[in-house]
């Protein structure tokens, strides 16, 4: 079900445009290699009409987010929107502060992101304040991830995907559920960022959002999986992912997907 | 004598706010998901009250300092200090330049950290700028790493965590002296940085500073012993400290601390 | 042919003042650390004079510049070349952006580096560019990495170091060809930084700028292929890597450079 879509990262390498957070650009920088992708991290804000006009795809992540970042992200998420290129949205910590909330709903007014995704805990506080400002919409009530994901979508156009023990990816009346992962997936930091990523990945090759953010929830969730079963800790794990997301693009459809559990497809 | 306390992380896993360097930022996040606790990274000035005030720690570590991240630190650590938050300074480069040591001063002064944790050779650094400052003091020398932490806790009021081949954890009269530890700890980077991070996490679930800092120290020299029994360079080293915090995290008391090595408690 | 400067690099430790992007702060380090040199990593203007001034060496690396870093740079790298400290400089994604070529270029003018190293696409553009601003000139074509390094080297009198599959070092008509590496390595962020970080370890015990570059450059690659013979995958290979780095470090020489694969000294 990702099978076809990291063929053709592998085949054609799409360089991803990530203004993300210091934590991990590291670890998704080697996750898109990994995939076959080619990262660039940069942020400074002369250079981001250009770099976001050679990307394929742009992701803008706020975990360590700070004025001049945020400023760099309007820029090159304007850029990308005018160019057509993809932008995904990772809105870290929405809801923890003002700012980050703040930051997640001008990034969604300006730069049109094609897919959102975050936590349960991140979508629902964006999904809240939205009803909160429109006054409370008794239709569409915001209990769960599920609410809070339809309210999104239907409020900016982006498919979202919402990431936990069941992964949601949610467009107009369609949800996929992926049912991948591992619970070691939540003991090291940034597998969220990791799928962002990967998501942007995904989407540089695959003009369907809600393919490209199902697939990319899929491919994380097996490899998580599969580094999990070669794991002997939250150490080995991260390097065991690596090597398990390299492996799967070098495996056949039947082999790399038997581990898919999908519905809603 | 660290379990108890990790057990608490373990089962609160309290929220450690780390306004820290670059180097680290990534691995240091690890080590507080390894152990059990909850790491977030934020440093814009606009978001410190809010963050600092939700954390149950605050980790301040001047590795890769620049004037507006000093200013995060003073914002974060003033609402820490008022809300009774445990802060944990980490003075890394005191004494190497002029902003490293009058930025940890600062810090000192205005943050009144709970517990300082450093070298040998930033706490000596320190003390001596403060001894030169006072002019000198002959009952109260600064020849050794003992003498400058001795110096500071009176001073500040601070616990003194100072690591080693031997590490010393001083508060007043006592001196807790932890003997674990091993020499493939100084072949990779950011291993003090680790052992104030943890710091911050104990200090999180235990109100005796002393206690913290001394288990935080048995904790991180355990495992570093472990990592290194399993480790074939400073490579593996690093994946297999992870899975021996992790380890740790879920072994029973008796052998969890059946390796460690303290004297003075 | 790197043994005598990797021992050096052993017995002396020398403090490597890195100026460097996010991505590979930590990867890069960690390098430096398993060679046996002492890592510096710090950017703040104010410390910039001091830092530089008791490192052994300066690698300037501007992978994530900003405004504040490109000063910074600028800062450390006059104190260096006042002091005879030598300068190494990485063009990261020279020729992608008009800030990135514009800043390699201010930086070769302003700093003088004693070596430049990057890959064949950032040696080339920053090639062209100065072929381009002075007249084409017809005597010395750039139509390859080997005719970049050369008008490079001509232009600013610094040895050339260009990675690839054949790695090429330059300084007036000599070139040495280095065979060594594998094709792992660029399935994982950071080598050519952790390359770039090296010749500045080489550089600062070694007063021979075409053996400091051409030494890093065989360690680089023999560990990269002793890594990839030991991995699954890319994330396996990063954890080997500094293994075998560190095992080098510990070899005596004839088991060292059996697998250096060099031409032209």
């Amino acid at each position: 079900m990702f099978w076809n879509d990291l063929q053709r990262i592998r085949a054609n390498a799409p360089l991803i445009h990530n203004i993300t957070n210091f934590v991990v650009m590291n670890t998704t920088a080697n996750a898109l290699l990994a995939a076959g992708a080619s990262p660039v991290m940069a942020h400074a804000q002369e250079e981001m009409a250009e770099m976001a006009g050679i990307a394929s795809a742009l992701v803008l992540n706020i975990g360590t987010l700070s004025g001049p970042w945020v400023e760099a992200m309007l820029i090159a998420g304007r850029v990308a929107r005018e160019r057509g290129i993809p932008t995904i949205l990772d809105p870290v910590g929405a809801g923890a502060t003002i700012l980050r909330t703040g930051t997640a709903l001008r990034l969604l007014e300006e730069t049109e992101p094609r897919i959102v995704r975050g936590n349960a805990s991140e979508i629902r506080a964006l999904a809240l304040l939205e009803a909160g400002t429109k006054g409370v919409d008794a239709a569409h009530p915001v209990e769960d991830a599920l609410d809070a994901a339809r309210l999104l979508n239907r409020r900016w156009g982006c498919v979202v995907s919402v990431s936990g023990p069941v992964d949601l990816v949610v467009q107009g009346d369609r949800v996929v559920r992926v049912h991948n992962g591992h619970p070691m997936m939540a003991r090291v930091t940034g597998m969220g960022c990791t799928a962002s990523a990967l998501t942007g990945a995904f989407a540089a090759v695959d003009p369907d959002p809600l393919m490209a953010a199902a697939g990319a929830m899929a491919l994380t969730g097996v490899a998580g999986q599969m580094a999990a079963a070669a794991a002997k800790g939250p150490g080995s794990f991260q390097v065991a992912f690596l090597d398990a997301l390299d492996a799967l693009a070098d495996m056949g459809r039947d082999e790399a997907e038997r581990l898919v559990r999908v519905e809603g497809l």
